[in-house]
């Protein structure tokens, strides 16, 4: 069994690591933190949690925790979460981090965005990106991951293999994101009550969303060079889930056999990755409550334009799921354990 | 015009009075009074309010109010309520109040539900409870008015003939209601957030709502004896609505044609009151963003049980609607007026 | 591992047979039936059904499922379903029925509320009720079991131990039953489009609905004495998920320690019932999507009334995973085998 | 007052015409036209329309509504619609038709998309475009209106100034737009149940759906050449409502001052519409229910890109509520009359 423990179990990832991790066949639950709900059992604020039954949250206790874990997720606030990873790698826990504070390989960009001071800038040079289907050579050495966030894998995955084929003109990219209400985490706050999200739809935080960053730096990696997009989100009255609408152009000649083509070869193999044919759209309700992303698209002969539709789970693939995928191949254990289920579509 | 002001003009019952207003055409809103959001304008909280532009909120000044208003409709927090229509009683404004503080005729039930000392017994005397089908003789000659509750204007109105002709038996009525999340008012709390309401349903303050107390009091009224109800709520995942079932015994020779027949006696010519004819049902779509009550019924000869359902809008027949309602009457202007809008249905 | 085939898969409780069969340890899918979209690919109709690649739905032919099959899951319409049951029954197969074909003792009872001729009372005789809990010993080594509905489980299970342990007045029971949409089956039907349900709640069937009948007979038989009970069914806005709340007269002198312990003494090792402490109460998205029943309950020392609350989902305990509970309980494999995943409860 | 009649009454456009008709102040109902509902009481399929108490849906008879109206609103299918509108308009009346049949200047661009040969393109000439705010001076005169599609006048309306102002490039157009389901009218359709909707998200009709090109007819105009514009669709799991996410580039040295005073230019005194200042974004229950239309825009300085965000109620400036608007405007009424009412927020 691998002892797992979790830090800031309380928020939606938290949960949703719970959630997964109680019908993982290799997990061992050790440690549940949080600060705010330390000592309330975790039904108390979980019903649902019924395999949790008499286990309670924790205050932070790096020792014990370190002591008992073979592996830590952390999900608390950027730099708060930074601080608390530094201590446990000094121990030799291996961690999987979910918040931004190990996904940049440059510093200057984290703090520019993040607008506060990386708390452990050593500790980040041996931080590995964890978007696994792409990073998963250097994920299974890895002691410390930085989680990727969830519009980023939303957006990233569908761009990377065309940008390392060349295929679209990587100067015109636009990624028209929106997400479900548990991407804002899970908080006391009258913009996220059911009387204003219900019915209702609309456009936030256009033009400097933070994961534009992380989504720069990958797509530029991918690229070759400096790439700029134009990220920009809106919030669905859903749960879960994102969907993203991907412009770009492309050259004349390129087919859609061509783009099928490139996402077949990149990801033909991928258990987690679904490639929908020639005229069928993902959507969000094939892969709410799972670990799969979705990816489909469109040829617009008119304009020379590709239209690339990518959905997933925010809570999981692109979050608490991935790092848990993550956890199983850092682990040497099928990468789909505890992952298995399907989307019930209603 | 009829000068009005509004106290408490941000919650979700002001924003429903301002609504209303907004199209009324013989009000005229002269100060809109709200502590945590003085000095902002109306359209920085509400964007839909257009009406307002340059209309700001203010800080509550009783001599100005008082100077400039006809009418006043408070929206404040009970015991905080009444303490401000005790002042503005005192310098001759009309005041619908729309808290609790001034629906009972005994205040030894009201401070025992409400666990408070009641701030101005003297002025409780002279309340009128605001029910209008059913007061409106005394509401029409009125200085203060104790504007119903949602539930209970819900619960009374299809009981309250039922109960004048002894046509059911007042030992056996059960309530269960069910409301949409507006009727707990603005609020940052994390039970009210869209993750949490949305895709699920839930009872809650089983045996002890305080609208109990205020359904006995009209109830035991109408049947000229104390009564006890079971009145049991629910959290429906819905912005606006209550749809209350209403389970009573009834002697064996009672027929549907009686129950209809003592409707239609006492609602038959009441605008905002729809009958529904046998085997029809009300719908919380019927009545949403109005003023109506609709009334149904079934009956089980199995079980000589009469069950009766009855659908209002929380913030309008249920709140703000019916003090305009009441406003009119007072004002000796067409009851309807700024209520003339059916529902848009979807 | 066992042969598993289902007629009747494209509707929502052949979906959820289809999702929970997908991550079933020991379940191999061989035939999957359809009339209307045989020759379809199941990810054609289903696209999160993925585990599915490849496979497509078929025309009924009884010999090859009864040569392929351990057990059969049936999901046809009422009196469509007997007729293959009866044919699958003679040939050896093991068969559970979703439909209300085998719930019945009295096949009376069956022809007047369902309006049909029973077309195999012969094999009626040998079927066994399919609530889990209550005939466990039973269904072990039944043939064929008639699953039960999913008002009647959510009504049953909470009322049976207080009805056995004559805990409740039996003739006093009401039962308010709210349902989610799937509840209604999969259908173009106007009325069960979006615009039509979202943002609205009703009753409906009031007095008359079809579950009375399984619910009369099971708590007869729980009684020792025919009880008549009110049910009456509404809709919510909510894809799945099923609440009742339950009135009932009980003795002055009856305690909550004595409601608790009774449900105790029934349900206390039960894996899929939660018992919910004082005070709490259930809600739909502490079961939703799994096989869980929680009840909870309040008691009215003012009118000596009980309030049972009961939650579960409706495809899940309600239809597919209680069928599944059965064939594990049928097969001797841990009842809880693909049954295992909590409520992500948002 | 005026006469009006319906033809096509019970679809969601009507419905919405009859709401908005039982409240205008200059508005008498004669006619309501419904092939499948003839004979039945209004209330009977809209019990939210009691207003229309007594009132029947009637057979199509072009004589007796001709003789009867001043006004005649048709919300048929395309081509069918146009067929009466012919005989409608040989007749003297004057008709607001709400189907695609009266909006092409070019009846080839019509056929093309529409895949039908036009009933009769010698009434098509006398047809203006029924855009208000854009077309207000023609449409005073007209006694045939083409009423604009939902998605064309959230798309035009907010790019038509830009465009006559050369302010953004117009080969760079990409509209990513977001509607509720009730754009797809009211229909028995397995793909518009709620399960299927609810909590889901999607794109549809990429590339290729049949509002692109009245938007590129308008377009063109204004820009005073022939435009190609990409716009992609997608449906929101909201009753109603529709919001465009609208990309384009821009020179250098445009500012957001820029953009505003355009807006200002354009739009300053139109009761509909309104301009958000600098930083503030359109939401969709900032226009339900209303015939407003909201527009606010960000610059993206990085990329030269400008985001404009437009959002409007599908079912009445996208539809009904424009057509009323024509109606005034034709009628030489103040134009608001009917039409008064704000958002009411949730």
């Amino acid at each position: 069994m691998i002892n797992i423990s979790v830090i800031g179990a309380t928020g939606y990832t938290g949960l949703e690591l719970m959630c997964i991790l109680s019908s993982h066949p290799h997990a061992r639950v050790r440690h549940l933190v949080s600060r705010n709900n330390a000592g309330s059992f975790v039904t108390d604020l979980y019903p649902n949690l019924i395999t949790y039954k008499d286990k309670k949250f924790e205050e932070l206790c790096i020792d014990d925790i370190a002591n008992d874990s073979d592996f830590v997720f952390t999900a608390l606030p950027h730099a708060a979460s930074a601080e608390v990873c530094g201590k446990l790698i000094g121990k030799g826990v291996k961690v999987i981090d979910l918040s931004a504070d190990f996904r940049y390989n440059d510093i200057g960009v984290y703090e520019k965005w993040y607008k506060v001071k990386h708390p452990c800038p050593e500790i980040n040079k041996r931080a590995v990106y964890g978007l696994t289907e792409i990073y998963r050579d250097k994920i299974i050495n890895a002691d410390i991951v930085g989680n990727p966030g969830c519009y980023t894998t939303c957006s990233i995955m569908p761009l990377y293999p065309l940008f390392k084929e060349g295929l679209v003109n990587t100067d015109t990219v636009i990624i028209d994101a929106k997400s479900g209400i548990s991407g804002a985490g899970r908080k006391a706050d009258l913009n996220m009550s059911f009387a204003e999200v219900n019915e209702n739809f609309k456009a936030y935080s256009l033009t400097n969303h933070r994961h534009t960053s992380e989504i720069e730096q990958e797509l530029s990696l991918a690229a070759g060079k400096d790439i700029l997009i134009s990220f920009n989100p809106h919030l669905l009255p859903i749960q879960r889930g994102i969907l993203c609408t991907i412009y770009c152009d492309v050259a004349k000649d390129i087919t859609e056999q061509d783009i099928y083509n490139c996402y077949n070869d990149y990801y033909g193999n991928e258990h987690f990755v679904i490639i929908n044919k020639e005229g069928v759209l993902p959507q969000i309700k094939q892969v709410k409550h799972t670990n799969f992303i979705s990816i489909g698209f469109a040829l617009d002969k008119r304009l020379n334009k590709l239209i690339v539709v990518s959905a997933i789970d925010n809570l999981t693939k692109g979050a608490s799921g991935q790092a848990v995928q993550n956890m199983n191949v850092m682990s040497k254990i099928p990468e789909i354990c505890g992952l298995e289920n399907v989307s019930k579509y209603i």
